[in-house]
């Protein structure tokens, strides 16, 4: 069988909605050739218990008000269960033969008990008859047949299910031998949970595993997840599902509930939890951030030192065991270069000698500035006698770092959360994973030294970042390290953890009237042309009206950026103002990125202002004039997290600002905002010593007062 | 008719699963005893064009691959469109006939023409047979009789729709006539867009409106806005929306696609847009907002003096306009006795002369500081000759603070705003409407006095907090300031926007062995008993064991708790190490917020801090000891906003802490921690002056060089 698809639509419950939506899904796979078979349970489907109950109850009140209406009374007095299931069988069969009409599919109904999988010929039969209906495009709906079935006893049932249904568990091992006997690719089994949790959902930090391997049971608490609609567990998915897997059929536990559940599956994208035979050789992700933050607590126990000596250790280490470092390198760049990347992207993934030299010596810089970063006293006040408040600076606790390409990133960053005494949690790129498992190495040899071997932890690439962005009670803060594309994913998607960085880096330069010409041509061209794709690049350029229309400036601004190769578009004001001029800008928030800008004629420096305010990103935007009061209008009025004044908008860089190494710059409006360096990875706290002080001493007409002093630090 | 609800299902169009949900959800109404009606489009119903081009397809298909079927070659024929129509309209039909009888609910099929409507005789048949079959209990399903019906001229069809089907804008016309013609109480307009928005939902900062009332067409932009399915744009449903309510029918166009959405909205929860009679006399939510930036903008450009005036003024007018407060507030309080609320809420709302006036001096406080908060220089580094960068303190943006029953919350967060020239939203509860309206007057009128009138807005209690939590464009920051409920729901609700604020204080006391016992029962006594219902209270009390075992001090502090009328719960050490103990606790993490808490027994300082780590909400922990070294470890490794040595947790405020108002207290690991002064208001910029400097200048081998030399500020 190709490409065969079992569904049980049993448990997505209760929802006429649901169980129509996974018709819907069935038929439009059916008709799109792909191979189906559902099992479904008989009157169990969409919710035994409540339909019946709900059944009963509709038809009694409709009696007493419409009592001609006797088409139903049967169903009134059914109270048995095996025969409450075949009666909803037909109702169910041609509910679901109304709903496959609309579609043009055709059902078949096949009846089965277990004992038709013990009998060896009625096995084969059975397989015969499904191979036979999915080869006419007919989709069998198979379900147990609970009119001969026999009830399970007592002691079969240790969940302690409602006696009265059919065990669901039978449900799910009937699927997953079915799925064996057809040789389906692949079986999905469907609850009203999203699948396979560390513990149950209901449990603060419940998380979903995304993968299941079979030697995972034992870090899973499968209590408690019971299924509402009858007595099936998450145990016996699990089993069913691992049986299934170990008879070479992939399994997927999802949640019926979810919109095209099934469609998303096919089309190859992770919902539910996935089982696999690859053994997991990780630790839970969970652990790896518990860790961390033990981890983070271990280094800020240290004396600022012992953290500087373990950050030398690391300076050290990328010297000494440098051939170890490019031996992984090369074999990243040989894969890259067999996928054929292009050249700037495998320039940015490789090592050299010389980058790991000067990235030594950068965190030998870290190291030193890492002696007063924390337990720093920013303010203290004398709240009253022997009452006395510090304000001191520590860690923030646990970070997420996420980064592509270049892995010089990874000790950059260690450093940093060393100095800062955080946990962390390193993602990186894929392609780069033979270069960061070796550095992450040397990190972990130096953490080693210090006994905080697990402050930082490099996580699989397997890890989704969806759900890294998910656990918000062990990770603190997420700075994303990487394209424009990735911040602002990174920035979309996460709903609870605050993420430092900032996506776009629309940044302007105004050349004022009065501006000292020869050092705005200048400016321009170091702002536009020294490195284009950085983020702190000038992407348009505010010319004062006067500067377009009289003198030789704005030929000369044009003809210099012509030379550097330098693409420009007109805004809808230069337009105007020229008979010919450049292309018109798309839009005037266009982050270029390379060789390309915009240039835009305004009246004023309040003109300039205006513009930015309306399409710049915060960023970092420069004026370019002699006259001291129109300069100090524009760098007040302009609430960018940078504004300069006759100066390039490429000083926008931690580095440049002497803030030691660069965590990231910042368009966030609270914490650390621009360029930002390790004073961003840490947060305060404040200290109250006392001598036995009590508040209520010092209320209206009590015997204290305050004194509220502060003592300068 | 009582209870009516009219529904059409066909535009929520194209999939079954949610055609299914619809009818769940009418015969759940029905079943509870609502009339219901329900109106589709016969070949129309769940997409007309896609279902009928699907069943063409999945025909040939499967007469390619099974030639026998012929049961449905009549449709493959069917080209015609109302040919078409009528033949969906049966396998509609019995569709809904088979999902109906899935909870016993009988339908009737009613098919009319707009002739019907036009002639007196045939229109007193039709609202006759409806009364009388939903007297009967079933559920009449209304189309129009698409094989009778005129095909629409060119002319008629201004959206230029698909010519073979009839225009969808009929369906919309004939719900509205329907509804009015049954008197019925509420018309559901399904779409698959979620309601009527400011302008085409694609568009950036396009927003739902909640409440429509006609004369806010003009507001509205209508164009882009059309259905999936066929011709039917908005317009179409805002003016057969506007029909109905016109002949007295509540009207909601929601979101056919949204989960359980009848029932939803027959629960009397907003989703959609509602169209209501009552005039909107206040702007919308958008342009407050803007209002509010622009207006801080004009703040910020004050003079320090400036601010402070208008912050006096301010203070002034609560002691010169008291009567008309007193006034409003007394209206008020009427209401929340007539409501029968409970005494202290009573007592939160009500303000008094004596309030007023401190009220007032807090307000000149405020005033008096607001001299230094803005342009504050944080650091000034020289970073090479002539280039100097200065990182200084400017306004975060726009506030929202939303503050539940205390009307005197209002002039001090608008003091604290005025004083950090940011714009400001307040939402005050409904409560405190008369209240908040007077105080809100006054505040505009002190901002009147600098030309700032805009930049603090007062929001309607009608506006939803939801759609406040969603503007994150408009928005910077949401300060909720009430009970802890209102707390965690915006934490929760808000994805994008940062929320300064803590939702639970679980304040801990440790009791060590080298405490000073005396010292300890007061602190114990004053962080429990002096204000229980505070964030910063003691809920769990530590105890070292050896106070436990040994000596009266754990007799002496339960003593001294009955006598305060605090209950006692045991953790479960302590109720271990006794015989007869209180009842243990529920959970170690409750926020009593009463004369309510838990004692546990600890074995030594570091089991303290393991359980405040474990259990604590880092918000304001204690220890009290005469031992230095054990209060260093504590006071280092707890890692909560506030860590307190002998002194009670109720310090942990901002008017103790000396930082003169306080915005609240903030338990997030980022931007302000810890009880927040008017500095959590404030974020920062960069400032960078050069005389035209160029970074290409600073590359290795070029002729300039970083001194970064730090200025003291």
């Amino acid at each position: 069988m190709g490409s065969a698809v079992i569904t049980r639509a049993d448990e997505c419950g209760l929802a006429l909605g649901r169980l129509a939506s996974i018709v819907e899904q069935v038929a439009e796979c059916q008709i799109e050739g792909r191979e189906c078979l559902m099992v479904t349970s008989g009157a169990v489907a969409f919710g035994k218990q409540k339909l019946t109950q709900e059944l009963l109850m509709s038809l009694s009140m409709r009696e007493t008000l419409s009592p001609k209406d006797h088409t139903r009374d049967e169903a009134g007095t059914l109270l048995e269960p095996r025969a409450a299931a075949a009666v909803g069988q037909s109702g169910l069969m041609s509910l679901y033969d109304a709903m496959f009409a609309q579609y043009g599919v055709k059902l078949a109904q096949i009846l089965v008990t277990t004992a038709d999988f013990r009998n060896e010929e009625t096995r084969r039969n059975l397989f015969s008859t499904l191979t036979e209906l999915i080869s006419l495009n007919v989709v069998p709906i198979i379900n147990t047949n609970d009119a001969v079935t026999p009830p399970p006893k007592d002691d079969d049932d240790p969940l302690g299910g409602n006696k009265r249904v059919i065990r669901i568990k039978d449900n799910d091992s009937l699927a997953a031998r079915l799925a064996a006997e057809v040789q389906a690719d692949l079986l999905i089994l469907m609850s009203d949970v999203d699948g396979i949790y560390t513990c149950p959902p209901s449990q603060e930090g419940a998380r979903l595993i995304r993968t299941f391997a079979p030697d995972m049971s034992s870090h899973v608490e499968f209590g408690g997840i019971k299924s509402k609609v009858g007595t099936g567990g998450m145990d016996s998915k699990v089993e069913a599902a691992t049986w299934a897997l170990n008879h070479g059929v992939s399994v997927v536990i999802c949640n019926g509930m979810q919109d095209n559940a099934i469609k998303t599956i096919l089309d190859g994208r992770k919902i539910g939890t996935f089982f696999t035979e690859v053994k997991s050789s990780h630790l839970p992700i969970e652990t790896l951030a518990e860790n961390a933050r033990e981890g983070g607590r271990r280094l800020f126990h240290l004396s600022p030192e012992e953290r500087a000596g373990a950050i030398n250790l690391l300076a050290d280490l990328l010297i000494s065991k440098q051939s170890t470092i490019l031996e992984a390198n090369s074999a990243d760049i040989a894969e890259a270069n067999r996928r054929g990347t292009e050249k700037p992207l495998v320039d940015r993934l490789s090592l050299t000698p010389s980058k790991l030299k000067s990235l030594s010596s950068g965190l030998r810089q870290i190291a030193e500035t890492s002696h007063s970063n924390l337990g720093r006293v920013l303010k203290k006040t004398k709240i009253a006698d022997s009452l006395e408040l510090r304000q001191i600076t520590v860690p923030i606790g646990v970070l997420l770092v996420i980064f592509e390409s270049r892995p010089d990133c990874l000790p950059q960053v260690a450093a940093l959360a060393m100095s800062s005494a955080n946990g962390l949690l390193l993602k990186g790129g894929k392609e780069a994973s033979y270069s960061n498992k070796a550095l992450m190495n040397l990190v972990s040899e130096a953490l080693d030294s210090v006994g905080a071997g697990n402050a930082i932890n490099l996580i699989s690439t397997r890890e989704e970042i969806s759900e890294l962005l998910a656990m918000e009670r062990h990770i603190d803060l997420i700075i994303p390290r990487g394209s424009n594309e990735l911040v602002r994913s990174i920035q979309e998607q996460s709903q609870n953890i605050p993420v430092l960085g900032h996506a776009e880096g629309v940044c302007h330069v105004y050349v004022d009237r009065q501006a000292d010409l020869t050092k705005a041509l200048r400016i321009v061209r170091d702002s536009k042309c020294d490195y284009p794709a950085a983020c702190n690049a000038m992407e348009t350029l505010l010319l004062h009206e006067d500067l377009v229309k009289n003198g030789s400036f704005f030929l000369d601004v044009c003809n210099m950026l012509r030379r550097e190769g330098v693409i420009v578009h007109a805004g809808p004001n230069l337009s105007k103002l020229l008979t010919f001029g450049p292309t018109p800008a798309k839009s005037m928030k266009t982050e270029y990125g390379t060789l390309e800008c915009a240039i835009e004629s305004v009246p004023d420096v309040e003109g300039a202002i205006e513009h930015i305010l309306q399409n710049g990103s915060g960023h970092t935007d420069v004026i370019i004039t002699e006259d001291e009061t129109t300069a100090k209008s524009f760098l007040s009025q302009v609430d960018s997290a940078c504004v300069f004044h006759n100066a390039s908008s490429r000083f926008a860089d931690g580095y440049r600002f002497g803030l030691g190494a660069e965590v990231g710059i910042s368009t966030a409006r609270i914490h650390a905002r621009g360029p930002v360096g390790v004073e961003g990875l840490m947060t305060t706290k404040w200290v109250l010593v006392g001598n036995g002080h009590v508040a209520s001493d010092f209320a209206e007409g009590g015997p204290c007062q305050y004194i509220h002093q502060n003592i300068p630090v």
